[in-house]
């Protein structure tokens, strides 16, 4: 049996950053923690520096061994699109900063992932997120968002690993 | 005679992110170094990362007190405009890793508190940084883009403790 990793999604905002922390072998998940961080602060560096040091607080505290970002989409408004980006950069390199591979998954992607279509609706993440999880309450949006991903990074590094895996049996790679 | 602070300037680009560290009093500006990243990497999380962690260095090998970033202007490629707001914001991370402050000026103030108009152009910088730090060398655009940030603010931050001093004496404060 495959050694479950421990991921953190992240689910980037100016406003509002979800994370979601599970423990995975790429077929279970177990639900670990989740939340999500309210950013306040008038000037972007205080900004970006909440969301950073928010971020490397949670990895300090449940040493989530990779990370899962959702990747930026580029909305009709320039200015909410270059915020997300900063707050995208900043939740990043929190990551980096604790030494975690980081890997990013566009919202189909996620929600392909999680509910099987890449159109899902925030509320059927939601709901799928407690059932996937067996939670117990109804996670907030941004937290749910946040276990999504972990679980889209979760399917990814194991199908990832199965076709290494493969290519070493078939003799192609030493 | 009041004390010189260190100061970085840092010029955020997602192919070659510029520096220039100064010691200065709010007149007097003391080259200390400069230079560039280029930066490297196929995928965003390793481009931010190299950002992030080259910059780090900087900063623990300078000791700078205070940072100084340009702000973004949105550009007419939204793409673009989003890459450099990430490069920004990974420059940031850097330094409130290292618990600096970090200021923002647009292009236009680095431009007038260097060369007396916001529409300079490159080698104006260029030229007016040898001159103003007495260098013995050519610097490469960025870095000349670093240093003209580190001296925007420590004129900022000198303005600012001279606009205190004022309120003091006016009894405004206590």
């Amino acid at each position: 049996m495959p050694q479950k990793t421990r991921i953190i999604g992240i689910d980037p905002g100016s406003r509002c950053t979800g994370y979601g922390v599970i423990d995975s072998d790429g077929f279970r998940h177990d639900y670990v923690a989740s939340g999500f961080v309210k950013i306040k602060g008038e000037e972007l560096p205080e900004r970006l520096g909440m969301i950073f040091t928010e971020i490397g607080g949670i990895i300090e505290k449940w040493q989530p061994q990779t990370m899962g970002v959702e990747k930026v989409f580029v909305s009709k408004n320039i200015d909410s699109a270059l915020k997300l980006s900063q707050a995208r950069a900043a939740a990043i390199c929190s990551g980096i900063n604790a030494q975690l591979d980081v890997g990013e998954y566009t919202p189909r992607a996620i929600k392909k992932a999680v509910v099987g279509s890449g159109s899902a609706e925030k509320q059927q993440i939601q709901q799928m997120m407690k059932i996937l999880l067996k939670l117990d309450f109804d996670p907030q949006n941004d937290e749910a968002d946040g276990l999504a991903i972990a679980i889209c990074h979760a399917n990814h590094m194991h199908v990832k690993a199965l076709g290494i895996a493969t290519k070493v049996r078939g003799g192609r790679w030493r």
